[in-house]
């Protein structure tokens, strides 16, 4: 642990999803929390932050034909790059499922979404291709046969990373919603469905809020999923441990946000940095400062943490001796701002 | 309780909030969980479902300009009433706070919408105006001064309560979305709102998922506000008890349910059934179909009860004997269909 | 699904955790919430319910110098069978921890007691040795290194499995309780333990209340233990889905009970169903067959189920069709009684 | 609020439960967390913790025959006050209920109980008798009549406070535990109970744990019992909010906790910060120590705060501008130690 002292920690690569800088809607306000935002007007206020460098793209791009020569030209002007690409298998031609849509049609334009998606993200050389199939799960006892939309998920993942031997696919697992019980639901179930499509192209996206509201400790799922090598993408946040809140990163559970970075660093894990936040009544490039500024806090804490006296309180399981250690860091290193 | 013989049970008048017929949408499913369904459109699916007497409606109308002559008369042809007028004082304009909005120029505008919506109510002959502030609350720690915007709250409902004597407003709690927090958020806290505001035309709307989810037992929390004459009117449906779920009634709290309305009935509220279901997946006329059939199934079962077994067990307080009594009378009765 | 006639449906064997028939203790009724039951005395009225065949026995018996010889012929004169030794590896000297305490002086006492419990339950010829480690995990955030104590979990395990073959250890996860967080805190993360575990003796103890308030389907967590052939033995209870309350089987959450018990019965699963109650304020005796009551109940159902109708409504996932079948099957059959 | 300068700020008093220095028990570990622990015992325990003033003594005394003539002795030479007394009226006589007991001869010897305490605390000069009938409530749908508990708990505390006009009575609610759910569950229906009551000697004791896990912001529920002049006493403590915890301040919630404290000083509220921890695995006095600290670091960071700023990011509602106030204080103060 002695090598980690402060020299080695260069400042980490900062992202965000693209959805942050778009128009929020939901089940009351349904003509939105603010007028509609394109694909190229999000990416030039995601280019306003100043600290972000890349951006996760959902697609089809608002407006659907949109060129890719276009996004990319976006991106170029505004000092970003596509980290991934996420495919919306989540809107109403899906509300039943996509992977696990009882109709074999709608299963098959799901896979050709995520292909033409996948297609893109080699375009603009992306990272990763992320999948999260929202929609696909159950909300009632005994609606759905749970071997048979296992058995489609997995199938359905498979065959696109098959297909895509030189894209990684990243699975972002979520409790429920909108569905009310998500088949990849938790870090764990997901690195078993990995397990059963045997390919190595295939991951974890673990979303810090969704790991905190589905009762995990980030901090540990992160650890199970390094362990296996398929931690390839984070995204953070904060919640009151009941919904997926998707607040600004630190408002409330700041040690255990600490504690995941922390996680990260000592098994050297090196990917971005990246905000999923939903600034509902924020303006957002203000809220993606806030999160950034929260979390450069962190990553400057991070290299004041005694690392000598945390692995010994840890190595005795001491509560109290590691609050000590790490509160002494971590709210130093907030004052210093 | 030996008058609770079968005799004297008249079957409810069973009513549905508009919107269980009308298109969902959600912050994934952007374009909607189907196509739009306008004001008349969404009165004729409510005729459709056959049972249903009264229906609470949305206001403004869609389109907004619809006469309400023309929504008395779709009423009329489908054999339908206005139980209520539930303003939308959540949408874009108020997404900051309806009554609590920081800025006094929306405050005003959600005074004149529900005063609008309260001479149609007027006009249509309702019970009651609904009052759902969805959008009141907060968000984060330290977002709000609390004893401001529960000012705001009771101020608000105080003058439209004093400014329609004739009618009567009915607020309905919800422990949170849209907000994080709602400022009405529990029976017991609006209760003590509707203590200070001291008008006798305002009292409370019980949503049995919102009860449930908030950790309240909704037989309990409809006790507290019928012991000060203050349960205006309920809704029903379920959930898995983490959010607002609004699923089919029943279909996981059969037992909470039967305990809700066995309450109602102990102390003789004679209001509708309503249901406040949101069918994302399902038709939506089935869905209330489905709603109602398990409502008279429990209607039946209290009519099986024996009540002088079950007052002894809760005499008592055996929850062994109490359970037994109300399988009994329950199971039966749904067994009967 | 044709086969699943009445004809082939035998009564389950029906069991119980011998510590429903204990004193119970919390922390503020620390004078207990009645006099003292040692184990002969918690056999003879497990044996006063008259429908269970086993019980799972915790060791050291009470006292601890009882002989075994004793207890068996307990077992014998009640007509019971013991299906289990849990060793109590969660009591003061394993506050801090058994598999994963810091000191690996305690980590070797918890070995050695449950070695000892398992030459108990190899001379009682038990089924299985049920592993709850009910204590290891943590409470505060940054308390662990959680590479350290998930490797201790599965090292314990993996030595106590090689060093007795021939007997199966079944690991009991819960969420939480008594640590606020568990190692073994859900059946994914169990069935990843048993995989790095890498022995065919080490399965899974699915706890329904654990499951349920863990926020996982019950019904999902079985077939997914029981799809890597893992499922080693099951127990029921009841809860609100918001702690382990122990309650009476199939007073909350009726619906779902029957949807696990039918996944059981797909999968043609074979074992006990085996009561985990805790009857804090209730007669235990009463309270066990109770719950006894409630399975029967559901086991006729299960006969009862129109199973074409019920795999055509999952096939297409209708949550509406498969209720209907299921409250026609279920609720009949509670009215039987 | 420019009046909120440094100056006016004297340091709290602070207190504890004495129960935070006794010995823990649960359902698990009967054998207990650690050796028993009497009342002088663990008054001298307090005493090491040096820095505080005050303790709250749960009665009967340990051992029950204990003069309070020693118990005196002991808090003097330890330079400790009895600010409360708590009547054990949740131990094994009371574990179907205190005030709501089904049988009336125990409702009397709650009431008795419960007098004895009162006597005491006159003769030790305390400023409140606390009240917390954990066990008053219930735990299954249908097993109570829940206008009847409702009014016993009403008569019995109103019998008591009109015995004893010359004390105050403190009513902690809590949402359950050890009942499934409490009558006293929420800071509103207490306040609605305590309207009931009609007396001015009756109030609320606020756990800032109670109000976090019953989904309550504390900030705003002390706001609403300070409204109603009914804020007798609190006490802090934290949880991860699916359950009370008792961990140490600020472990998990400190934005939250400092939230609360400035809330409770923005309205001149000038009574003891109170510890009610249970640290189960941890030594009770350093236990006692961390939370102090934390408590001192929130108090001076109190002092930090820039009032006008956080007053006009409030006015407007605007989270980002009050988080960044918040951080900026309270990670500065922090740091300072």
């Amino acid at each position: 642990m002695s090598s980690h002292d402060r020299i080695d920690i260069q400042e980490p690569t900062f992202g965000a999803g693209i959805w942050h800088f778009g128009r929020y809607v939901d089940r009351y306000a349904t003509d939105g929390y603010g007028p509609p935002v394109d694909t190229l007007a999000a990416i030039d206020l995601a280019g306003q932050v100043g600290d972000l460098s890349v951006v996760d793209l959902t697609f089809p791009f608002d407006p659907p034909d949109l060129p890719v020569e276009e996004v990319r030209a976006a991106l170029d002007r505004n000092g970003l790059r596509a980290i991934a690409v996420t495919p919306e298998i989540y809107t109403r031609r899906f509300v039943k499922g996509a992977f696990t849509n009882p109709d074999a049609g709608v299963r098959r334009e799901a896979i050709e979404l995520v292909s033409r998606a996948a297609e893109v993200a080699r375009l603009l050389g992306c990272d990763y291709v992320k999948l999260w199939p929202g929609q696909d799960g159950w909300d009632y006892p005994f609606q759905v046969d749970h071997s048979e939309i296992w058995r489609f998920s997995v199938e359905g993942v498979r065959e696109l990373a098959s297909t895509f031997p030189d894209l990684r696919f990243a699975i972002e697992y979520k409790p429920r919603e909108p569905r009310n019980t998500m088949v990849f639901s938790s870090a764990a179930k997901t690195l078993l469905a990995i397990d059963e499509i045997g390919l190595p192209n295939v991951g974890v996206l673990l979303d810090f809020g969704h790991s905190l509201y589905g009762g995990e400790s980030p901090a540990d799922a992160a650890r199970l999923a390094m362990s296996r090598g398929r931690l390839f993408a984070i995204d953070v946040n904060d919640n009151h441990r009941g919904w997926d809140d998707d607040m600004i990163v630190g408002s409330v559970h700041l040690t255990e946000t600490f504690e995941f970075f922390h996680a990260l660093r000592e098994a050297r894990w090196e990917g971005v940095w990246q905000l999923d936040q939903f600034p509902f009544r924020e303006d957002s490039v203000e809220a993606a400062r806030a999160g950034i500024r929260v979390m450069k806090s962190i990553h400057r804490a991070l290299g004041l943490l005694d690392h000598d006296a945390l692995t010994a309180a840890q190595r005795a399981q001491d509560a109290l001796a590691a609050q000590r250690v790490v509160q002494r860091a971590l709210l130093s290193a907030m004052a210093d701002q």
